[in-house]
C-alpha cells in the first residue's frame, strides 16, 4: 500500500479525531501502547489540578467535597461499556497482581474442597506467580497446561480457572465463553486477566458469562505507568465471594473504626486500602480519551490496522520474517507478533528509527495498535522502516550495536 | 502564652524554613496532618512533569532512561534517615493494608507451627481487619488484647505481634525494644504500624530490634492522598522471608518471563506489582520537604506545639475538657486528643472557624501537630479559638448546626 492509500484509509477513520486526545512524541510511530499507553492530552493537568485544587485547598475535607471516597467506584463506571459489564461490578483498585491474588482466593474459598487452580504454561508471568503463592499458602494445586488443553483439563477438582483473555505474546485471543460454559458445566468459577484486552478489543463480560476478571489500566486504558487496575465481579456472584485481604475500605462502616471486619455489599467489599487519588486522576484522564466512542468502531480499527502491518510486512519482507499471532483477525488481540532470528537487534535498530516496538524471547518482534491514536499512515512507515532494516541486515552494519545503545 | 510569647518561639525555631515547603490555604490552622498531610509546593509540578517529560516523551523506555523501575526503592531511601534503618531495609508499595497482609503472612509462615496473631483490642481498624482475613484463610488465633496486657500475651504460640507504635485515637506510645525484646525472647516476630509515628517522632528501627514495619505515606510523609506505603524488612531477616503476594516485580529476573517464581534477593521480594510512577513521584516530593533536616529536631518541635497546646487549652478550658492522650511528651506521638461530651460538635464549629481538627467516637477531638509546618502562633490560636466555642457553647447557638452543615 501507498502512502496516499493509507492517508485515504486515515482520512475515512471515524476514530482520527481520538488521535488529538493524546500526545504523540514527534518523529515517533509509537506500537507499544500494549505495554504503556501514550499520554492523554489531559492527564498532566488533571493530576495537578486534584493536587492543588482539592489535595491543597481542602485538604482532608476532599474526601467528602470532592468524592474522593467515590473514585474507585466512580471512575470504574466508565469502564463498564469499555468491557460489557455493569457499572456495579467493576472497581479500580491495587495492582493487577494484587487484584489476582484476591479475586484467585475468593473464588477458591468459593470452592472450597477443590484443590486446583487451572491455568496456562506460559501465562504472563504475574498470573502464574501469583496463582504458585496462592497455591503455596493453601495447599493448593496449579496445573499449567497447554493453551489448547484448558478445555479438556476442567475437571471437579478445578476450583477456577485462570487465563489471560489475549496472550501477551501471541496476541492468541481464548475463547472465553465456551471456556466460561466448561468451568461452570464442571462447578468452576473463572478468572480472566483483560490486560491485553480491555480498551482494544470487543468484550462483553455480561454474555458471556464471566466470574471474575482483572486487567490493567497503563496498556490500552492510558491511565499511566503503574496505573491502578480494574476488577470486576460479576453481580450475582458478589455476596458469595470473600475478599482475603480485608482492609477498612471494605467494610461496611470504614469509619465507624470497630474491631472487627464486616464487608460492605457489592463491589466496594473488594476494596482494601485507601484509594490512590492521584493516580485514580491520571486513570481517569485515560479513561476519558474513550468518551463518547463505540468499541464496536475500536475493534474494527484494531483488525484494520493489524491487518494491514501483516500484510505490508509480509509483501515487504517475505520469508524473512514469520507471522507468529494467529492470521484470522477475530482469533487475535491487537497486537502482532512476527519472529525473526535477529528479533532483538531488529527491534533496537526499529527504536533508533523511531518505531517503538518490543521484543519477547527468544526471537518475537512485538507490534501493538492502540485503534485510539495509530494511523494507517503509521503502519505503512513502520513496515516500510522495517523491511528497510532487514534488507540491509542493519545489525550487521559497522557502528549499528553502538548507535543502538545510544538510543 | 500571648501571640507575642507564641511569635518568639517560632522565631527561634529552627524547622521554621520548612513551612515555605507547603501551600497551607489562607486562613486555615491546618491541624489534621496527621491524617492527610498538606501539599508540599514542589509536588503538582513534580507529578505533571513526569507525566508531561518522561512518560509523555520517552514513553515506554522511560523504565530504563528514568530509572522507574528503581523508584520504589530510591524513594524508599529517602526514609531511611526519617525511621532509622538502611536504604536496603525500606520499600515503597501498594498500601498499607496491603503490606500489613504481605508482612504478617510472611511472619506466620517464617514461624510455622506457631498459631497466634497477637494484637491489640482498639488497634488501628485495618491492622485488626488485616490479620482476621489472613487468620481465616489459614486457621490462625487473632488475639487482641489491651494495650496494657501485650507483654504478657506472647508466648511460645505467638508467631507475630503486630502493633501501631503511636495509637491512632490517643497517641500513646508503645515501648518498641521492651515488645521487640520480648516477642523475641519467645521465638516471636514483630510487625509494627508506623502510621503515626514516621516523619513525626523520632525512630530507630536497627537498635529498636525492630523485625518488620509498614507505615502509610500520606500523613506526616506528605505523599498525597492515597499515597503508596512503605515497608521495612530487617536486613537479616530478608533471605528467610517469603512474600505471599508473588508479582514479576519480585521476581529474580522479572524480564525474562519465565513460568516459575523465583523471589530476588534483598528487600524488593516485597514487589508485587507494577509500581505506580505517578504516585510515587508524589511521595518523592513529599519526602522531600525533609531534606536537610534533623528528625531530634522534628522530634523536639513536636514536643514543643503539643505540650504548648496541652497547657493552653487545660489553661483556657480549665474542666470543660479532659486530656485523653499521655500527659509525658516522651509517651505520645505528634496528635493530642481531648474529650469533651459534645466533641463532634465542637470540632464541626472549629473547622467553620478555619481550625481543622478531627473526630473520632465516642467524644474524642484529635489534633495534630505536623512539626515541618505547625507554628507555635497556630498552635495559640487554636487553643483560644477552642475556648471561645467553649465558653459561649456555640453548638447551642441558633442555627449553629446548619453552619456546619455549610462548611
Amino acid at each position: 500500500m501507498t502512502r496516499a492509500e493509507a492517508e485515504k484509509l486515515d482520512l475515512a477513520d471515524t476514530l482520527a479525531l481520538a488521535r488529538t486526545r493524546f500526545h504523540i512524541p514527534e518523529g515517533i510511530i509509537y506500537l507499544d501502547g500494549n505495554s504503556l499507553g501514550a499520554l492523554p492530552v489531559g492527564t498532566a493537568d488533571a493530576v495537578a489540578q486534584t493536587a492543588e485544587r482539592q489535595w491543597g485547598e481542602d485538604l482532608i475535607a476532599s474526601w467528602n467535597k470532592h468524592r474522593w471516597i467515590d473514585w474507585p467506584t466512580r471512575i470504574a463506571a466508565k469502564l463498564a461499556p469499555i468491557v460489557g459489564a455493569e457499572a456495579n461490578e467493576l472497581l479500580i483498585a491495587d495492582s493487577t497482581s494484587v487484584s489476582l491474588f484476591k479475586l484467585l482466593a475468593a473464588a477458591v474459598r468459593a470452592r472450597a474442597g477443590r484443590k486446583t487452580i487451572l491455568t496456562q504454561r506460559g501465562n504472563f508471568p504475574t498470573d502464574l506467580y501469583v496463582s504458585q503463592g496462592l497455591g503455596d499458602m493453601l495447599g493448593l494445586h496449579v496445573n499449567a497446561v497447554g493453551s489448547q488443553d484448558v478445555l479438556s483439563a476442567i475437571d471437579t477438582d478445578t476450583a477456577v480457572v485462570s487465563l489471560t483473555h489475549v496472550d501477551y505474546r501471541s496476541a492468541a485471543v481464548h475463547d472465553m465463553p465456551a471456556i466460561n460454559e466448561a468451568a461452570h458445566a464442571a462447578g468452576a468459577l473463572t478468572l480472566w486477566d483483560l490486560s491485553h484486552s480491555a480498551g482494544a478489543i470487543e468484550l462483553d463480560l455480561t454474555a458471556s458469562g464471566c466470574d471474575l476478571a482483572v486487567g490493567c489500566g497503563y496498556k490500552y486504558l492510558n491511565g499511566g505507568p503503574g496505573a491502578p487496575a480494574f476488577i470486576y465481579v460479576a453481580e450475582r456472584l458478589q455476596g458469595d465471594l470473600h475478599n482475603p485481604l480485608q482492609g477498612w475500605m471494605g467494610h461496611a462502616e470504614p469509619f465507624a473504626f470497630v474491631d472487627d471486619y464486616t464487608p460492605v455489599r457489592g463491589i466496594s467489599r473488594f476494596q482494601t486500602g485507601t484509594p490512590p487519588i492521584l493516580a485514580l486522576a491520571a486513570l481517569d484522564a485515560g479513561l476519558s480519551t474513550f468518551d463518547g466512542i463505540a468499541m464496536s468502531d475500536v475493534a474494527a480499527k484494531s483488525r484494520s490496522l493489524s491487518q494491514l502491518f501483516i500484510a505490508e510486512v509480509e509483501s515487504r519482507c517475505g520469508e524473512q520474517v514469520r507471522l507468529a499471532s494467529p492470521r484470522d483477525p477475530h482469533a487475535r488481540g491487537s497486537h502482532v507478533v512476527f519472529a525473526h532470528p535477529q528479533g532483538y537487534a531488529v527491534i533496537q535498530a526499529l527504536i533508533a528509527r523511531g518505531v517503538i516496538g518490543d521484543f519477547r524471547a527468544p526471537d518475537l518482534m512485538r507490534f501493538g495498535f492502540a485503534p485510539l491514536y495509530n494511523s494507517h499512515v503509521e503502519v505503512v512507515r513502520a513496515a516500510e522502516v522495517l523491511a528497510d532494516i532487514l534488507a540491509i541486515r542493519e545489525w550487521d552494519q559497522p557502528r549499528f550495536h553502538e548507535r543502538a545503545r545510544v538510543t
